[in-house]
């Protein structure tokens, strides 16, 4: 059966002050009036029912994602006692899946995306599972290039192996590092690169073996835990053992190093609204040329992210700005320099003013 | 006698969003803990008895005023139905004043105002007062200019007529206006150009035969208001008659056009705190090289006032702004174009953003 696996990890510092320690980014409405997992998880459910829906996530949001998702079963919601990033989240999550169902296929979902024509979505998904069940092996979605992003990781096709639907599935080559800008130039043009979009499918078994050949340490820690789910010596085990997991993500510690790998190329509108000014990008621009949501006021400025999840921000005579204000926090920092929060954040945290974070 | 005539009318639009209809820039605490209007009048207690200080304000602030200074009687504090300038203030404050003190000799102080070296100052009242009481006419302070100030207008400095203590007396030649920047730079050279600071003295007849003489229709309206002074018409007649009155300054309506004019020199700190910027130079620069108070942090940002009411303010890789901050507002703004928050609180009017306002 399918298994969608949401992970719901991440300290989304990147959208301080908006996301805090125990409002992270997946649980911000980022467009719309839902937060953004939740609109995941809806997004899948017409194909998995909420009792397949399992949920990765650190333990400090685990209670307000089981009460944000009724659907989906309280023990589906795992709690990672601390982020160890995503080759333990898959393999944990492939534990747990296993117990139920030792035929588990998941589709491994990032939480925080947002993902138009959400039927063609749920397609391509269905296509790769089926297909990772006949031929096995590991799957990814590759997004076409819309921009020169030197901020992602590319997919490089290799041959079409077969047809479902509307979906053409390829042989995946090799995964590219974040390219320099003018070779994300080139890919722009090119048919093979695709944006690694994180989204993945895999047979549970199948995952797990990878991480058995390729991470032998995470896969015994892995495996002790397992031995522990449903006991009552879960959480002590968890607590002991995961903080001391190898750290590395599926892409780099598994998919890359795995022998038999898929990629189909998707043409869903999907954003990962990785930081401010890509959430600027899903805005309307208003009258005065800004991206604007809440209560705002601007006068002769222009190109800046005017946010609010409150109060009133009034700007004049400023340019190309991400301002951004709650109720206990604003940052002003320009938008070309937003992926610089992070150190905003980390000085922060110095200072000790520990209820903004 | 000699009274203290504070006058604390005005919006205090200048530093929004803290300065608020309800809590006007006289009511903040701009330097130091308390406001600004308690810092002037406690200034001012050790010259002037508590029952010879009166506060002239709006209606909106009577109350909060009434309780900030409890050693002024609740009735010297005036409330004015709407603020028509200050020579409409001066002269309602010299009809309350005289019907307790026929000889009332008036120092008007602006509420608002921050000045060092207070011992000083009041020697320096004291002895405009001393020399009013003596010549008669109307009296200013001047202060030596620091800079090349386009803002203020300028005293001309007339003959020295006598000495009182420190202080010298001059004949006061002429008002000056706002000049350019050019002849700014030459009154910082010269002796005889001072800023007008707007602190006056007089006797209190002398002001209003001057009202009578040269604003007969303001004359008028006063003394229809005289005549209710204490008696149970009073708030009916200042609602009918006050917002009639002609609004127009002191300086202009009264003083420009007088014939015995009078102006001491004076040498301590002075500054009217008239925007944002002002305000920046009376903090001391933090460490990144911004001017700060409230919780505030910086990363590759010089030059800017950060400044917070309660939320953390936190900007990264910006210069020379005033970024403002409270639970339900914010500004952002260049430095050198601060003095155009009034538009914006012009457009939030507009808006109908009246909770902010």
């Amino acid at each position: 059966m399918l298994h969608a696996i949401v992970m719901a990890g991440g300290s989304g510092t990147r959208f301080w002050p908006w996301s805090r320690r125990r409002r992270p980014k997946q649980l911000l409405p980022l467009v719309g009036a839902q937060p953004i997992l939740r609109a995941t998880v809806e997004r899948i459910l017409p194909l998995v029912s909420g009792d397949r829906v399992w949920v990765v996530t650190g333990s400090e949001t685990a209670t307000a994602v089981r009460s944000l998702l009724p659907e989906v079963p309280a023990e589906n919601v795992l709690a990672e006692p601390v982020g160890r990033d995503t080759a333990a989240c898959a393999g944990y999550a492939a534990h747990a899946v296993l117990r139920l169902d030792p035929r588990a296929v998941c589709a491994m979902l990032p939480a925080d995306h947002i993902i138009g024509q959400e039927e063609r979505f749920r397609t391509a998904v269905a296509a790769g599972a089926a297909h990772v069940v006949e031929r096995g092996g590991l799957l990814t979605f590759g997004i076409r290039p819309g921009r020169p992003e030197t901020g992602y990781g590319y997919l490089e096709l290799g041959s079409l192996e077969s047809t479902v639907g509307d979906w053409s599935i390829h042989r995946l080559e090799r995964f590219v590092e974040k390219p320099s800008l003018e070779v994300a130039r080139r890919y722009v043009e090119e048919y093979d690169y695709l944006w690694n979009s994180g989204i993945f499918v895999w047979q549970a078994g199948e995952l797990l073996d990878e991480v058995q050949r390729q991470l032998p340490a995470l896969a015994s820690g892995l495996e002790r835990i397992a031995q522990a789910l449903g006991g009552s010596d879960r959480d002590a085990a968890l607590a002991e053992i995961y903080p001391r997991l190898p750290a590395i993500s599926v892409d780099y510690g598994v998919m890359e190093g795995a022998a038999n790998l898929w990629s189909i190329p998707v043409d869903f509108p999907w954003s990962d609204v990785g930081s401010w000014p890509a959430l600027a990008e899903l805005l309307s621009p208003d009258e005065g040329g800004n991206a604007s949501r809440g209560r705002t006021v601007s006068v002769d400025s222009a190109g800046n992210l005017l946010f609010s999840d409150g109060p009133v921000v009034a700007v004049s005579g400023v340019d190309d700005l991400v301002i951004a204000a709650t109720p206990d926090a604003v940052l002003v920092i320009p938008k070309e320099h937003a992926q610089r929060v992070k150190e905003l954040v980390a000085k922060l945290e110095e200072l000790g003013l520990d209820d903004v974070l």
